[in-house]
């Protein structure tokens, strides 16, 4: 695997030591003094490899798997070939992801702060941060300890970024706020002026800004206006993929998740632990309470009730879109 | 309001001094002595603070409001609380504009050319620019008179900018001739290659421009290709959202506003004062006269007459469409 | 045309010396000996232009043009006007192209590399390469003979970039090996974090890169995520539109062309020949086998199977879409 050039890797590892501080393991089948040396795909592992197995597509890559070890669900387990061990847990997801971090461990960045950075004097910037090549940083901008600034990154006057915050290079953030623990990936504009105009009228000018919480992630390219009296709001938590546009005056709760393309319309406000597909669009000036599902590629014009699940456009209840579906599919195979 | 410290703020004013010099306010009702010292939502205005309603959906909050004066239309007046002094306006949204920049003065850009700027000998940069860091501008090239360009902007060879024109960070603008007063925001490609290929043949070379006109706005990320031998066409006063794609060849003529996240397709030709919702895909080749509305996630795969509301993929008239989604809604109820 | 000023413009050429050297060309109808200075529309040439049909929507432009020289196919010929010289080819756009080509030569780019780039002395450039201002060259990183990296370009540690490749101005390359002969254009981001999360769970980091191919181009603003342990993959001769999202551990095979915005969900194996129109979706985990062809705007949520045409969302043969849209369209006829 190539990805060894870009990455520190460790191990091997005896089973049972790999997985010995991992939570929610609830029982190992098989030899846990085998030795495994990385971590990889059903279809692709062989004996000194481990890998997972969560999404029932894949059951027959299970059952052939050469993997020495899976992790996998007490209800999997039989599917399982004799020759792997198999880790139980409710969560295999969870236990791979923490593999990951052992076989591969992160890259540490350079606490550097570069000579080409353009950093104005009234700029305050906590202690380790990185600041890379061709960053501008603006008047009374602060920056937390441990963050990362990516090159040619752009921080404008009086924004303000948390502690072990990580923006990535090519990046335009004005008028904002943001939390720590952020991954803000390449590409993204923040704080940009929203869409307001009055046919035939002057410009709506936007004098709110953007407010991003902590542990929050920004997609790639990704767009997120300013508000116009009151303020754009991204609450904790909050994953947004790349390419999703976030409107003008926007309120997203804690713990939603929005996949890539989808584009919020200005106003809306979206609850808690909503999940958004991709390339859903959202009408302007709604109400989406908490536990909405919200199937990819809907457009919604409604409020949406907590813990409803949609689809289709105009969005409705999802079982109601599907049986839409299935009466036009009657209707040409007459 | 964290707004307060990314722009500067005045006030407070006397009721009747704040409105005096605005156009089209038509009656105040109320006390126009009282001091006005902020503008805010109905939601959050208190007693110091003008406000606006013009969306119906708000009306609820208007019933409520604390604000010590609203802006409103005629009809609506009878909504206003008794506290709360009412102008009245037939266009509350361009008074609330208005508003913005007096309690908001826009922030004044420095007239600096950065010695971080490269700029070619050739390039010929008017009065009273600002010329920010790390930005490239190509041979040839012209900057129009107190015209802005932000960090890291890249301007090719030979690139018109007009006056007054303000180009934020991270722009890139090659093969292109831009107008007067116009803002293109963070992250906007213009001028790249169209998506011109043969199947198993050769890429076909574009070696036309893009032209946009005056007062044109181009929301973050938004992507213009320039045409293949004539030129990409934006005319004045269009205002395009952030993440739109324009093909190669395309003309919009005046006037028209195009919502975040719409695709129009190669050699399409786009009336005056058309307005698109977010979302909408335009195949290539058609023709959309002016005044025509699309809405929100439209697919439009014919031409489209003037004046004409459709809805829908493939898009129809929009009362159709309508019918279409109550139709299939009968059928699933049965 | 305002090309002029962008672009070197070679000719007056005769007619007959102009095509000699192109191939395919089956017959001329008309004389050869006349001069033809540019390569123009159907409706804006000239007598001293060419110009070419190939769409039959333009038959009326083909009627009425004025052009001293049209490439058209056999079946066509008798749309030609009197005044105009036919050349028969079976491939107009073939032509079209190797026309442009001679009648506006390549800018020759220049192989400096600027003072101002900042290049690590492990990485390794090859002979002639251009490398532009405030550009970013990481560690180990490689960039093969001929190549060009524009403007504030980010070219991560450890990245492989091909022969004659173009990487045009502010793009992010990371965790990547590019092949020869690509165009990636700007505000290109490759090599970011997949959108891996589990609800309420760690991170799932990524480790795996970004392989792309031979002859690829990616449009402006495109995101091309890295895989989760194996690799996203893009081969050789593929072409990607602007502002399309590719997910982590997608596989595209050869020769597949994706218009502008649309999205390809996760671990979602594309094949050969395959053509994507704009702004359709693909879910996750799915296989779309060779020469599928799939109508802009729909949304697959299926397997596809080799040469299948389809369309609308869910998305289904394309004849069975159109016979949906054609009961529809009676019912509220009715």
């Amino acid at each position: 695997m190539r990805a060894i050039v870009f990455h520190k890797k460790t191990g091997p590892f005896l089973l049972k030591d790999l997985i010995s501080d991992i939570e929610g393991i609830q029982e190992v089948i098989g030899d846990g003094e085998i030795l495994i040396s990385n971590i990889s795909t059903l279809d692709n592992a062989s004996k000194q490899d481990i890998t997972f197995f969560h999404n029932p597509k894949y059951i027959e890559s299970l059952k052939n798997t050469k993997a020495g070890a899976c992790i996998l669900k007490q209800e999997d387990k039989t599917y399982a070939p004799n020759g792997t061990a198999s880790i139980i847990t409710k969560n295999p997801q969870f236990v791979f992801a923490k593999l990951i971090d052992k076989f591969y461990p992160k890259n540490v960045r350079s606490h550097a702060i570069s000579k080409s950075a353009f950093i104005e004097p009234s700029a305050k910037i906590g202690k380790n941060c990185c600041i890379s090549k061709g960053v501008v940083i603006g008047e009374n901008a602060k920056i937390g300890e441990n963050s990362y600034i990516g090159h040619n990154t752009i921080i404008g006057d009086n924004v303000i970024i948390g502690e072990n915050t990580s923006i990535e290079s090519n990046v335009t953030i004005i008028f904002a706020i943001i939390g720590k623990n952020c991954s803000i990936y390449s590409g993204v504009r923040i704080g940009q002026d929203g869409f307001g105009f009055i046919p035939g009228g002057p410009k709506i000018r936007q004098v709110g800004i953007v407010e991003i919480g902590d542990n929050v992630e920004i997609g790639a390219n990704s767009c997120i206006d300013r508000g116009t009296l009151e303020n754009t709001i991204i609450k904790n938590n909050c994953k947004i993929d790349n390419l999703v546009q976030i409107g003008h005056n926007v309120v997203i709760d804690e713990g939603t998740i929005i996949a890539a393309q989808t584009g919020i319309s200005g106003s809306t406000k979206i609850g808690k632990s909503v999940l958004i597909g991709g390339q859903v669009g959202v009408a302007g000036h709604l109400n989406i309470a908490d536990k909405v599902m919200i199937a990819g590629k809907s457009g919604v014009v409604n409020n949406i009730k907590e813990g409803e699940v949609i689809g289709g456009y105009p969005a409705i209840k999802i079982n109601n879109w599907h049986r839409q579906n299935i009466f036009l599919k009657k209707q040409i195979m007459k």
